[in-house]
């Protein structure tokens, strides 16, 4: 097996250039990566294993599962966490005095277990150092992620011949699943956080907009089954309502987040009103969000586009809201930054940013679309550009 | 919202019956589980929270999201971890002396946490105690894996339907997927440990099941992108070889395992050879494997029959081979027992176990058949009974 996609192998010393100053700053002299996420994207693959990166040299690739024949002198085999200490001796690579741990992702077990494997070491959180340097996408990731919009666009091109008059949300979603999965989504979206447990999507009907969930999602439903209160609940669409799919675009190991909203027959005015007003603060941030606007601001700035409409009681969800209206997105579905109001960081140049202001009208449904964006010199670029109005299924 | 579906609460009772032993012998006062596999066990629901069960008295149910109305004192809602001491106290229970958290499944920052927030107790891992209390199957369980075995044969049934000649596995996959979705699949398989990551199951056709794989499932295959090295790699079905169908029953918070194969056209007679084998083996285990019967007999006995038809450097894995022949399963896919030589364990009345005796042919492709059994005073009875065959497709 070769281990290295060959585009990636100098695509991951830019990578490793983002970590090294945020480890300078944090103390960490070397950091042990164990998680699928975050080996991914320090070699381009999922294995059973780690990835070590230290203030100097080259990183070392450390195997468990499947076996490698690689001449890579950086890629070594291990049976067993126990053997890395030794592995890296053999690299005449010198034990760190401060090893960063993956924390917010890693179990504690696994983590205690590496903790145990270098007993002379201080061990400090890598995961907030390993999620800022993803925040900002490497050409690379850039190329990946634009192929992601493509494909993604390309399904909700179709989604509408997905649709039967009377058939059920669910039935609704399984087409669009099957759409998604043909066109080459990889059929599992990798999110961040223990318990944000998800399908290949949501496809929100009429009033299963307003049930809130257990997740960091924006939206809600019920889901078909308390196991995955999320999405779909089974029910048949009716005219008066509207459907919202935020489905999966994940399809090289990078995901795009896009969200689009139809009508079934004739819905209220303030459908429209809402939606249009989705797509006005989506026009206004594009142009808003240059590198080194404060991302707090974004959010304050739909907030008084949505004040100035009136539609404050809708915003973000109508019996439970929540207080953001985007989020990054890149090899997991929610990464860093957050775009809510308190985010005092700003947007720099590379960032991948999936807004979506929503709206959930009661006894109709929701509203709203949700591109994703990459942060350029002159404002945002939609990845996902397609046709936004409320049309009719 | 109401929290409990009502034929689940007396249930859990049950299930809090099976841990309250395995508390006392690890010297654990009270278990604080956070997970959505251990939430699900212990509410019949997944939320955002957690779920205190002391060695007496009622478990409390401590929620923070979604909001809960609901009338039952034991059910609390709390904005943050840092409040269930508190929460705790209203409800007149004494703060444990020793605090069992679930190492294994949480993350390290997690528990971290959890653990700051009592500062006069002492902490062990829950994950193993709760992994064994959920190995034996209450009656709803059982009842509910035996609706979900029902279904996923009903999929079965229907798979031949969805094989056209010249399609890639890839596309057969898809098909499959559609009829799981359209049966009730929950579209998620909820599996356990950190890396085990998998789409709706594994489609395997010829030589692909000889590319080994980094996770801990049976079979390997490349996948469509180095971030899911998993399964069906998009390769047109041509005959002479097999296919082997894994995908998942996971139908409401349960999961039933279950495999066939097919071949297209002719395939060499050492295929049928293995397949056959692995039907032999599976015969004989349905009978021997009894309550109280060592549960590594059962590999030691798969491996008795494999040798004595010379068919050892195909079984389970060719270039890289596996040494177990089944696990337990229940809201997890991969759960206790692990079936392999070395388990000292018995089996147990209730356990659910998914036995998948099967081969790799080098130049063919997978032979081999997997059921989940439920574990009965009399033998193995199976819950996915489906013609066996190496059928042509």
């Amino acid at each position: 097996m070769n281990f290295f996609i060959p585009e990636i192998r100098s695509e991951i010393s830019l990578r490793v250039e983002r970590m090294r100053p945020l480890m300078r700053e944090a103390g960490i002299d070397a950091v042990l990566a164990s998680t699928t996420a975050n080996l991914f994207y320090l070699s381009g693959r999922v294995y059973k294993g780690y990835v070590y990166v230290a203030l100097e040299g080259e990183p070392v690739w450390i195997v468990i599962r499947p076996d490698v024949f690689d001449p890579d002198p950086e890629i070594v085999s291990v049976r067993k966490p126990e053997m890395i200490p030794d592995a890296l001796g053999r690299l005449g690579r010198p034990l760190p005095a401060c090893l960063g741990l993956e924390f917010d992702e890693a179990s504690f077990s696994s983590v205690a277990r590496l903790q145990n494997c270098f007993p002379e070491t201080r061990f400090a959180n890598a995961s907030p150092l390993l999620d800022k340097a993803r925040m900002v996408k490497t050409p690379y990731e850039i190329k990946a992620m634009r192929r992601d919009g493509v494909h993604h666009v390309a399904v909700y091109e179709r989604i509408e011949h997905c649709y039967q008059r009377d058939m059920t949300d669910l039935e609704f979603q399984i087409e669009i699943e099957r759409l998604l999965r043909r066109e080459g989504c990889i059929g599992y979206p990798r999110t961040r956080g223990e318990m944000m447990e998800i399908n290949l999507g949501s496809v929100i009907y009429g009033d299963n907009a307003d049930e809130p969930g257990p997740y960091d999602f924006t939206m809600g439903g019920t889901g078909i089954d308390p196991s995955l209160p999320l999405g779909a609940n089974g029910s048949i669409m009716h005219a008066g309502h509207t459907v919202m799919v935020d489905v999966n675009g994940g399809f090289n190991g990078y995901q795009t987040d896009m969200t689009r909203t139809w009508r079934i027959g004739d819905v209220p005015d303030i459908t429209y009103k809402a939606h249009d007003c989705s797509i006005r603060i989506l026009r206004a941030l594009e142009k808003m969000c240059l590198p080194g606007t404060r991302i707090g601001d974004a959010y304050t700035c739909a907030e008084e586009i949505v004040h100035e409409e009136g539609l404050g009681k809708y915003f973000m969800g109508h019996k439970a809201q929540v207080k953001f209206i985007g989020h990054g997105v890149g090899i997991q579905l929610n990464e860093l930054p957050v775009v809510m109001g308190r985010n005092n960081e700003v947007f720099r140049e590379g960032m991948m940013i999936a807004l979506e202001p929503k709206f959930v009208i009661p006894g109709v449904g929701s509203a709203g679309v949700e591109n994703t964006y990459l942060v350029t010199k002159d404002g945002l670029e939609n990845l996902t550009p397609f046709r936004e109005e409320l049309s009719e299924l």
